[in-house]
C-alpha cells in the first residue's frame, strides 16, 4: 500500500505516515522496546487490555460517520456501515487472546481504560461526530496500513514469547481484513477529498490519532513498569 | 412470513400486526382510498415525498442501535450495521420514482417533512437511542413484512395509473430485500427477547410505529385534499 | 399574555393557540371530561404519572437547544440554560402530588410512559436537536401560557375532589413560574424569528406539540377507562 | 480555596492539583516562559485564540452533564445548568480581548483549533457524556481554582506588555466568577462522591484535563515559535 500511487495527495499522506512511524520508533519508550524485541508476556497483555477498550469503539465511531453523512452520499454511507459491520465485535478477539495467554480476564473484571486510551477514544468520537465526513478516513488510513510497520517487531515478539496463532488472533485477523479495507479507504479518500483543505484535515487526523495511539502505548509501558503484571493492577490502582 | 412459526411469541406478534393492519384499512382515510384503488398520481407523489423523508433516517437510526449495543453483543451489532448498509441511500429511489413520474423534485427543492412524518422519525430515533436494544426490531418486524398487506392495493394503483417499473423502484426494491431481512429480523427477535417484558416492549414499538405511519399517510391524504398536487404545495404552504 | 401585543406575529401565534385549545376542548375525550368537571382522583393520578414522565425531559431538551446554539448567540444560550435550571427537578413535584393523594408511587415503581407520552417526548427531543433553534420556543409558547385555558377546569377539579394545595404543587408552581417565563419566551421569539419561515416553523411546533399533548391525555383517559386506577395498572398491563 | 478543609478527600485532591501545577511549571515549555515573564503580545494572542475555542464548549459540556443526570438528582442538575448559564458566551470575551489587542479576529476568520485543543475539547465531552456524573467536577475543581497558580505570572505579563483591563477581560472575569463557583464545586463533590472509586474517578479527570491543557499550551508555544504571530498563521498553515 505504501508504494506510490497515481495520486500525489495519497503519496504525500503516505510519506507523512512513514515519517510519523519513524518518529514513534525513535522517541516512544514503548516502540523502542517493541523494536528491540523486549515485550514481555505481561506487557503484551496490558497492550491487549487497552486494545480491547479502544477497539470496542472503533466500529461505533465508524458507524457514526455514516449516521451523520451530511451530504447524503449513499456510497460513503454504505462504506461506513459496511466497515462498521466488518469490525463489529473485534474487541472480543483481544479478550480471547488474553485468555489464551492464561489471564482470567473478561469484560466484567477488566480494568478501566487508561486516561490516554480514553483520550484516543474521545478524539475519534469527536472527529467522527463533528469533523468533516472524510476526516475519520485519516485514522483508517494509518490504522489499516500499520502492519508494514508493526509486523516485523511483532514477529520478534511472537518468537521470543513463543506465541501461538491462538494468542495473536487480534493482530493477525486485522492484518488480513485490512488489506482489502486499505484499498477501499484510499478509493474513498480520492472520492471525498476535493480540496487542499480536505486533504489537510485528513492529514491532521492521521497524525493526531497516531500520536495519541503512541501516547496510549507509552502509558501502557509506564503502567507495566509500575505494576509488572495485569495480576498486580488491582493492588497498584 | 405471517404463517405460523415454532414460536408462540412470534405468532402472537404476527397476529397483532395483522389486526393493526386490519384496523388501518378500516379506519384510515388514506388506506381506504388505497384499498379502493383511488390513489391518483399526485397522491402517489405526495406519498413518495414523505417516504423520501423518513427513509433517509431509517438506515441512520438502525445504525444507532448498533452504536449503543449496551450488551456488547457482536452478532446483533453486526446485524444492525449490515442492515443499515443494506438500506443506505434507499431514499434516492423515492426521489428517482418522483422524477420518473415527471415531478422535478430533488433534495434541494423538496418540501419539508410534514409534522406527522417528523413525529414518526422522532419516535424511531427515540426508540433506537433510548429503548431496549431489541425494541427497534418491532418496527422492522412490520416494515419488512408489509408487502403482504400493501402489494394488493399497490397492484391496483400500478394498473390504474399505468405505472412502469421505473416509477415504482422504491416499493419493488424493498419488497425484494425484505424477504431475506424478514427472516433475519425474526431470528434476531428470538435471540434478543428473553422475557415477556422484552416481547411486550417490541410489541409496543410495532404497534406505535405502524400507527404513526398511518397518521403520516392520513396527513399526506389530507394535504392532497387541500392542495391536489405537489406542484401546488408552494402556494398552499 | 394572550392580550394583543405590538407584534402581529405574536398576535397571530396567540390566535392559532387559542383556536387549537378550542379544538381540543371540543374534540378530545379527556378535555371534554376535564371541562365538564368529571376528573376523578384516579384519573388525576394517571395524568400526574404521565406528567412526571414528560416533565423529566423538559429541562433536558431545553438545555440541548443551548448546547447546539449554532449561531453562538450568548443571550439565547443563557436563556436556554437558565430556563433548564428553573425547571430542573419539577418532575419531583408530580411524584410528590401523587404521594400526597395517597398513591405509593416513586421513581422505582412508577409505570413506564405510555406510547403517546414517549411520542411527545421523542418529538420534543427531535425538534430541540435538529430543528432551527427558535423552534422549541413554539412549545414553550403554549406550555407557559396554558393556565388561561386549564385553570378554570382545574378549579372545578380541585373543588370536586377537595384537593389541598399540597396535592396540586405541580400545576400551581408552574402557573407561577410561567408568568415570568412567558414574557421571556415572547421576547426571545421576537429576537430569534427573522423571517416568515422562522415564524412558520415555530407555529408548526406549537401546533404539533399541543396536539401530541392532547393525544397523550386522551391515552391517559383511555387507560383510565380500561383500568380505573393506578392500583390496577399492573394487572391491566 | 487550597487551604485545608474538613474533608480529607478534598485536601488530597488539592494536594494532587498543586503537585500537577508544580510539574507543569517545571516541565512545560509554555509555563516556563510564562513564569519567567516572557510572554509576548503575539503569544498571548495565540493563547487567546485557543482559549476562545475550548471555552465555546465548556458551557455546552457542562450542560450535557445535567442533561444526562442519570440519578435524577435535581440539585446537581440545577447546578450543571446554572453553571452552564453562568459561563455561556464567555468565549466572546476572548475574542474581545484579541480585538482590544489590535488583532482583527472574529469568529468568521479565526483559525481552526489546534489538534491539541480539539483533543482537550473531545476529552471533556467524552467525560461529560459517558463518565460518572461527578467526573466533570474534576475539571471544574482545577479550572475554577487556577488563579492561585496563574495570577502571579499573569501579573508579570500584564506589566511587561502594559496590558489594560480591556485587554484581559477573559481572565479577570473568570477569576471573579470562579471564587463563588469554586465553593459550589467543592460542596457538590462532597455531595456526589460516595466512595473511594468516585474520588479516584474525579482525580483522574482533574489530572488528565490539566495535562491536556498543558499540552494545548505547549502546542500554542510551539506554533508561536514557528510563526511568530497570528498574522502569519495563514502563510504558515
Amino acid at each position: 500500500m505504501s508504494n506510490s500511487t497515481n495520486s500525489p495527495e495519497l503519496d504525500s499522506l503516505t510519506a507523512t505516515m512513514k515519517s510519523e512511524w519513524g518518529r514513534l520508533f525513535e522517541t516512544s519508550p514503548f516502540f523502542r522496546e517493541f523494536e528491540a524485541g523486549h515485550i514481555s508476556k505481561d506487557l503484551y497483555a496490558l497492550w491487549l487490555i487497552e486494545t480491547y477498550h479502544y477497539t470496542r469503539h472503533n466500529s461505533r465511531n465508524q458507524a457514526l460517520v455514516g449516521v451523520r453523512n451530511p451530504g447524503d452520499d449513499p456510497q460513503y454511507q454504505r462504506f461506513c456501515f459496511q466497515h462498521a459491520a466488518d469490525e463489529a465485535g473485534h474487541e472480543q478477539m483481544a479478550l480471547h487472546d488474553l485468555r489464551a495467554l492464561g489471564y482470567e480476564i473478561d469484560k466484567q473484571n477488566i480494568t478501566r481504560p487508561l486516561p490516554e486510551t480514553q483520550t484516543l477514544i474521545a478524539y475519534l468520537y469527536w472527529i467522527s461526530t463533528t469533523g468533516i465526513p472524510s476526516q475519520r478516513l485519516g485514522y483508517s488510513f494509518w490504522a489499516e496500513n500499520c502492519y508494514e510497520f508493526i509486523l516485523p517487531p511483532m514477529a520478534k515478539m511472537t518468537e521470543s514469547l513463543s506465541l501461538t496463532s491462538a494468542q495473536t488472533t487480534f493482530f493477525v485477523a486485522h492484518s488480513e481484513i485490512d488489506v482489502e479495507h486499505s484499498q477501499q479507504v484510499q478509493a474513498m479518500l480520492l472520492r471525498q477529498c476535493n480540496s487542499e483543505e480536505d486533504w489537510q484535515a485528513v492529514r491532521e487526523v492521521m497524525i493526531t490519532s497516531l500520536r495519541l495511539t503512541g501516547q496510549m502505548l507509552d502509558a501502557v509501558y509506564s503502567l507495566y513498569q509500575r505494576t509488572s503484571s495485569p495480576a498486580n493492577l488491582a493492588s497498584a490502582a
